[in-house]
């Protein structure tokens, strides 16, 4: 197939280099020019605005940031204004507004739009190994279902409701930070009891809590491993996607506003490039431990 | 082996059963004496006084009150009265001030103490089904794996400091109920949405969260079934004892404090008999649904 | 003095009855132009449009929602667009993003900014007995210090940073909503424990609590009066508003998490327009009382 | 009146002073005896047992300590054995179970118990200022009344039953903490957004806020005053009780939750006999600033 990538941070570049692999025709476009010319030696394309992105009739977009999908799809030269019958994948977190505003705007224009939401990291990404939950028209899913093969291990729809996707999108995200949150707090208690945390982090996450989540967070914490995958930045954002949404729907959270809190106090520490693994830093400072 | 069973709730039935039909010589020992007399029909043997049960040299109680516990052991006839070189392996969820004042009790009266307390419902432990984590005396606690190998299908040592299992204990439940706690507002964000809840939760729970604990107790939520299992009132007892370690360690854990006030609302609703499940009748309600 | 007033709500109203009465000629426009009319009786003249109503050289805005303002401010026909050298005067509770933007705004048109919010009900502002804190130019403030002498009680100037007032009446507001959270609390405590709450909060708002927001609330509470006064859907919007400034400068603030998700879940029951004092029934509700 | 006084920490030295010097004659016994002989130069008489301090039929007791309270009641030579009519007065802070159970012991022993606590710090003690909620039986209170007026500004009675002043207490402390906490927060936010936090709570103190518990705190939190006072250890002993009662009777309290963990966080920094105001220098800490 023929596409475009539009947004080329780790996640994006990941995915355009497994569709580049896979021997599809990628044109890209980035806000940052350089990033579009590394990838020209793998073979991309390079689209002058994101609308010439576009032309081949199914872009992806992989924007974190709210104000740059707008920009990329609502502004002058942008994939709102390229040609009808286009089909616009999201494959960022978004807000549900945010969406809403999308679906719109590309069916008033004669496009499609599919929200395709991803789990994984960025190396998951480039390995063709995320996990796809997609939502939107049937028929334009299906058809960049070669797209999901290859970039995705499993692709998930959940309807046709442009806002499903994005729904258990947050709904995960905010599965995973109470769990990491609940991690940190059991380590701090651990530690600072003088009960093994490896043993007991290894016998819980090899039966009741055999869940990759686990096993991964438990990992990281028990070895101080801080560095990003899933900053702590992206995690407040992404957190407050979900608090929003739950207010649009009139449902209390308290739990995802007190990890909200704890994230808040990381970010307020200087940890906002850390991992959400940094939980686990903030529970041993609350603790009184200082130096882990 | 020879050996006593002392508390026939659900979970010291189930135990005592396994252990009859895989042969072992059982003494039981009950307040109420009507539960011992049923298991006299499957070859258990009687035992008049918590020390009788001892008399083999190897007793096992399943007690989840405290104050039960305290009778049994310290009490006339209790345990601490029996044969001295007696093998006591207590498998309820305890605090840890009583399990080590547990330990100086039978360690004064040349006695050892096995804290291994165990998870899994009724079903498992008469299915020879439970994980259990055991800490204590080594060479005692090697004595006794034969009992451990009927009753569990695993059994991890966690160290000879009589509190390291129970520790281990409390931080399982606690991931646990936060776990449980997560999933009931996901849900009632999901259900308030319009999102398909079994489409998410099976999504999420065939890959990031594919653990026992997340699929049963989604499962449950999904079916609206709330009979326990795992009494909420039971619940607030055990949060309870994690907020008393954490207290005692001075280790803040809001995410258990957050919880057991949600367990509290629940019982004030009159839910105590009720399965942890029933937080999402909580998170349902608290979200303005009254019927589910 | 000549002025205008924009927004003709309940304290919208108010300030401008008490404006007309101490001989002041007011000119008002509402989006509903039957609120205007309604006060033509009592003096006031008609602006046709937001400009219009600035035609003397200060206005006074009283609006909730950010997108009236902003329609107001920034739209055709709006007080930017208006004569150069207006001062604007905004009364209400507005986002600190928002603020700034106002006071851009009118900077660059040659026109001052005033934030002025106020503290009171609607019965104080008709009765001149609002309290006023004010930032912003100092010689503007001065100019209209006749006109906050009508309204007000008692005026406050807090500084020249236009945010300075609005954060001060942030801060306020939750203090306030923390107050009544806790309030509602002890009152389900009180009543389901048999204790005289009456004799309780008398003394308390006597001796250590008595601060007017004490013995209001508490007085509201034990008549179960649940009449607005303060709707719970704007103390949902004031305590976002609080959360935004937080996060704007990475501030955890728990305790205003925790009653916004109180607020919400009032909201998610209905109560959207019932009294900050519904509180008490949330907490009741909790538990596990039906009927108050 | 002859009468005496048992446990001469801050609070009880102070009541024992104010006896003293309205005239009355005072025996006093303490653990440690030291702390009573320094009393002897003061004119007061020494007990050898606790039973001894209660020959005159009045004692009052001032231990915070649940054991404590209960060797001198329970003991041997406790005021359980002392002659019957005596009267006990308890001024401490205690939970309702030991209240209760105090109640039926001196009630089974023929005497009678008043719960007596008070609000106020050692020197409103020594001042004779201090405010009293008492309850228990009619007469005897009645007949105290000479006690109460010597040692107190004002004595509220609210019942015959013996929890009820003890309920009234646990709720001041409980609105006492959740205020000093929402003020903590508030103040965070006030300095790291650069308002002037000593305009802002000078205006709110004196209006809305008008409550010495207000003007108190938020005058050691602006001066960075974080002697007790107010022991933080003994805020998370009170903050205790006041969950333990709400979850005696069936009452979710969260924002009781949230403050024990915030007392708890700065019990684990090192805090625990700092005073209460402390909260703003974990509220500080939370924020990232690190020297206040």
């Amino acid at each position: 197939m023929n596409l475009g990538v539009i947004g080329l941070g780790m996640m994006g570049r990941g995915i355009a280099q497994s569709l580049l692999r896979a021997g599809h025709r990628v044109t890209v476009w980035n806000r940052t020019p350089s990033r579009a010319e590394e990838l020209q030696s793998q073979g991309a394309l390079i689209a002058l605005t994101p609308a010439d992105a576009c032309k081949d009739g199914v872009v992806i977009t992989c924007l974190s940031e709210d104000d740059a999908v707008k920009a990329v799809v609502f502004g002058d030269y942008g994939i709102a204004n390229a040609v009808a019958g286009c089909i616009h994948i999201s494959m960022s977190t978004l807000g549900l507004d945010l969406i809403l505003q999308l679906n719109k705007t590309h069916s008033e224009a004669g496009q499609r739009f599919i929200a395709a939401p991803v789990f994984g990291r960025p190396d998951a990404a480039a390995a063709g190994r995320l996990l796809i939950v997609a939502s939107g028209d049937v028929e334009a899913i299906a058809k960049c279902q070669p797209v999901f093969d290859v970039v995705g291990q499993r692709t998930i729809v959940v309807g046709t409701d442009p806002v499903a996707a994005p729904m258990v999108k947050l709904i995960g995200n905010f599965l995973l930070v109470s769990a990491v949150e609940s991690l940190a707090e059991a380590l701090a208690l651990l530690r600072k009891s003088g009960t093994d945390p490896q043993a007991c982090f290894n016998f819980l996450t090899d039966t009741l809590f055999s869940a990759p989540v686990y096993k991964n967070y438990a990992g990281l914490m028990l070895e101080h491993r801080y560095d990003p995958g899933f900053r702590l930045a992206l995690g407040l954002k992404d957190i407050g996607l979900v608090l929003d949404a739950a207010e649009s729907f009139d449902v209390p959270m308290p739990a995802a506003s007190l990890v909200r809190e704890r994230i808040l106090t990381g970010i307020a520490r200087g940890y906002q490039d850390k991992d959400l693994s940094s939980l686990a830093l903030i529970s041993a400072e609350e603790a009184g431990r200082r130096k882990e």
